[in-house]
């Protein structure tokens, strides 16, 4: 059993970016933007109710408060003012999901915060810390090993790991870091294929060739593109005609 | 019984305003700012646990998107998006008071959504949508015989009337508009007659002489200045000593 | 001779709105949003090069100070405030402007601004302010016969009168408003034929099928589609076609 | 001779912060917050205004895009959006000063941006060159021997060293870094003595004793409170009685 997490609602106002509806035939799980890097109120309610009709769950994507930057940009943030804007933009989705006749399951950091969480104990704790405040059954979604992790189990929440079928593993467990060239997995074919070793054999080849074992419970697909969520229905498929089951972690 | 209600939390980063502290010693229910008008997420936790550890009531002092206008100017925005705006506050805000051990148990519009809302219908039903949609038993605080209570039994949502103790009344029971002249009460000795005689006899002199009932569950106080926090607090002590209970009307 | 201009850079942070590249290849001026409804510094530099590099004028676009509403909705904001906006985003795309080698070169009011303008003469008269404080030699472009005009004229400012070829006009003058039906001319050989008409007879066919005469020195077109970007490119075509100099109204 | 600069202009909307009123009467150089991290458009109207009147020459205040945090969180910007983030800010404040009468004469980084450039090539290099793009002759204001001062050199732009009276020094010639024991001279007759040291002797006493030789053409001073315009008043007071000239650096 596997499931599929995307990136929703990650436009703002007029703006649009990436196939929303098209991922929701895709994906088990809807990371939706919280209004700091993308997601005004209009869009979030009508991604909470697009996922919710689909029973499509719903996971706070939470971010630094850059919209100009798209939460791409690392900030030093006060620890005690992160857990505030994380716990913030939480219970704001959860209303929006509230009135879609659901609410937030989990929470997944965005871009530059998942990135600096994933090594900072300090930010990583303050996510956490925000998370416990609001619903200690919610469970944090993000990458196996990393600090993340470490502090989900600190603050006693459910952690759930995910793997990246478009990204190179090092020998260590840790993904190419982006820009390192090779760090994206560009063949449509390798990344199915890589797909299909996650929910299978629950492993990655890494760098060195080596097969390294993952233990994944969430696969993140991305859908920023036309062709990526055509990419996403080639997993979704694959996956399907492999025999896995494709339901939410939360189920 | 009466309520005294004020605005909390309307600082913005390093920008203060307003005794927060100092009103929360004389109020029983506090408007929390909630981040579009005013408000960022750690100052709304700040207010929250120092509301929660007053046991005064958190109600969300919703507002127009608009923090270099402090929510004060009036904004043509589409209902389906004021909704939305209004959902989105409340849920922030919310996960701020359960944080804190409590939770948002009433709302109040802002600055020039609350006059706008008082006179416009569509403005008025997308705020009670809003709450409708998410926790039909939370009150709407607001002016009596204004769209907004209309808005309010529409969508079956309980409402609230308030009074003001430092504006002037018209015999219709309509404010005097700010900016016409004697619109604001200036003498405290006035304000506090005024408040005693909403308490006791539930009733205002009006601008020609006559008296008019209100039927005020809640009197605001302004706290943006020192003297007005002195001036809540003998409003509060004047009441007290008339043997009317302070009590939020949520209880 | 006739000036075409168009609304460019009107994206923000990562989301992109309409074809500025292909616009820049069709129209003679570029109003470039300044970043308070739209725009961020990067895009306006990056349009400002663009559009020095192919001889395009560049005009500011200024607009309130709503980026969640894309400058799209009335906003009852003091006139000293919306000068102040306005001179700040004026001044804003210069220095783009500047870093690119030109400078702006006259202001066009976008969305709501424009609309509230046109009939509001303090909002009108504040625009003009600002442009006046800053250099009264750069036009506004603006509805001919608006308050627009009457106030750019006082406040000593060039006046240049536009013209829609995708709107329908009243016999007084006046455009029929969004959401009337048969406000936006669809068929695009009428959009051509009306363009025509324009830049060739100076008149135009209103709503009760008398014939206007339109004294305009720029046609706006737009570009927020690519259908529309090719529908200006017939536009251009059919008036160089039949003999019209396109060129900036400020050369 | 010598030039005293102050942050001023650091509020935004209805929050204020620090008496500019003041601080004008002590300074000769205004670093004028431009809108990003500090500062609406007509706050920056009224402080240029102020400061033209009292000949007070205008320096622009750039800062990060963080009004949550008021600049004072490092961002890992991308150099070419911090480029175009500085050369905005500085359009937009010499458009209010060209209003005023005056106009930009120098730039000063603000908070975070000012830490982080002092010890970042690439960031200091963004500023230098948004500088130089809009007018070579605008002289850089900054700590010497930063990342700054090399930045100004190889863009060819005046570079200005500023020191602080009230930071202690290592005999480096660095600052302690806030947040070290000992960081800010909190003594008065101290920070008075050390603002003689550097206006008579261009020298400071470091934390191991040493004299250290300190070339500064201008001394900030701080007025965020109410006692730090005292304390401003009393260094101008001393190092007037002294017969130190003071005055703007660019004159």
């Amino acid at each position: 059993m596997l499931d599929l997490n995307a990136d929703l609602g990650e436009g703002f106002g007029v703006w649009r970016l990436g196939d929303d509806e098209g991922l929701l035939d895709v994906i088990t799980s809807a990371n939706v933007a919280c209004g700091f890097h993308a997601g005004d109120p209009s869009t979030m309610r009508r991604v909470c109710a697009a996922a919710a009709a689909r029973g499509v769950v719903i996971g706070a994507q939470v971010g630094y408060r850059d919209l100009a930057g798209f939460g791409r940009r690392r900030m030093d943030i006060d620890p005690e003012d992160l857990a505030a804007d994380v716990l913030y933009q939480l219970g704001a989705l959860d209303a929006c999901a509230r009135a879609a006749g659901t609410g937030v399951r989990y929470v997944k950091p965005h871009g530059a915060l998942y990135n600096t969480a994933a090594e900072d104990p300090e930010q990583a704790a303050a996510i956490a810390s925000a998370i416990a405040a609001y619903d200690r059954s919610l469970p944090l979604l993000a990458l196996p090993g990393s600090a993340m992790a470490d502090a989900a189990h600190a603050a006693g929440l459910p952690f759930v790991p995910e793997a990246f079928a478009d990204r190179a593993y090092l020998p260590s467990g840790r993904l190419v870091p982006r820009g390192v060239a090779g760090a994206l997995i560009e063949d449509p074919y390798d990344v199915v294929a890589r797909a299909a070793a996650f929910a299978l054999h629950q492993c990655v080849t890494t760098t060195d060739g080596s097969v390294l074992p993952i233990d994944a419970r969430s696969l993140c697909v991305h859908g920023d593109t036309p062709g990526a969520v055509y990419l996403a229905g080639e997993i979704r498929r694959t996956l399907v005609d492999a025999g896995v089951t494709l339901a939410p972690f939360t189920s």
